[in-house]
């Protein structure tokens, strides 16, 4: 532990910040002295921003996203297809597949995905409540965009066992060679996945 | 401009964080997803901090440090060996030297560094106030511990100039080999210099 060089408030600062994804302690160091001398051009305004954000942003509790609203704007949002519902691990994942504007759909975030050795379970995400949206009978599709990860597919498979009763479609993303990628940087695994879907031209 | 994901709020959040050094529109908006995930853990508790931060901290208007008391605790610290006054080009490396526990003197922070190449004068620095400091009869070591840059030594050489007529002696870090440095990859300066400095053993 280095010894404390700035007042207690800034100390408080810095360590705050070295908790953030991406910052270290070093780096929380040079973020907090440009907070410090950018005071009222970066510092004021972003505590501002995360007392709002602090005071308004609330899960929703239909589909798991973030948001000031509950239902959030996407679940409200009349002129989404809401009969299609893509199923995604976190909201990061919901952010991507949006600033793609991939498609026009409702959402539900998982909150994660199977992991039996970090001991979650199926009752740790929001399978339950998945499957009680799809039962409503207003959805027709799911599409379950999870990450191409063994605990991602293994967590696919276990929603399409407890959606196989219901009168709903279930697909998952494409596999096949990345947009822009080159064949010769790509794994085996990918490559026979897009051999086997190759599109007619 | 990719299309906006989330609420305002949340938008705003991430373009101010982008701001900060070391993260950029990718890591902003993961950083922003943890404190809105981590609300009551990290972003409530951080946005309280900023804004005692922002009231609190003000820039020492003897030394230039920031601290929430003006003049700064290191100014007003009576342990401290107050004939002795170390110049350094910014606060970062006053917490540096702190960290390290270099030495228990007053600081002088300048601001920056001669350049002027993007219009950085000796005006735009504080060597004015450090002459004052200088020429009050109490000090009577500088230390000028600027990066070993270019500017830096540029900078060093007109302190020194400007100190000239003062009653103070006027020393600069030594160079040498860094504590834990292999030869080989030190260059060519470095190594001239830590041989002509060398130490008798």
């Amino acid at each position: 532990m280095p010894r404390a060089v700035a007042g207690p408030e800034i100390e408080r600062l810095i360590q705050l910040l070295a908790r953030l994804p991406g910052l270290g302690p070093r780096s929380a160091r040079r973020a907090a002295l440009a907070l410090v001398k950018k005071k009222d051009l970066l510092l004021a305004p972003l505590a501002s921003a995360m007392t709002v954000a602090a005071e308004r942003i609330v899960t929703c509790s239909v589909c798991g996203n973030v948001d000031t609203a509950d239902p959030c704007t996407i679940c409200t949002d009349a002129s989404r297809d809401a009969r299609t519902i893509v199923v995604v691990e976190d909201v990061a994942d919901l952010w991507a597949l949006e600033r793609a504007g991939a498609i026009d759909a409702r959402y539900h975030v998982l909150g994660g995905t199977l992991s039996p050795l970090d001991g979650v379970g199926p009752d740790d995400l929001t399978i339950d409540a998945l499957v009680a949206r799809c039962a409503g009978g207003e959805v027709s599709e799911v599409i379950i965009a999870v990450n191409a990860t063994v605990d991602g597919q293994a967590t696919a498979h276990v929603i399409m066992d407890r959606l196989a009763g219901l009168p709903v479609k279930v697909s998952r993303l494409a596999h096949g060679v990345p947009v822009g990628g080159e064949l010769d940087y790509l794994d085996e695994g990918t490559l026979s996945a897009a051999i086997r879907a190759r599109t007619p031209l």
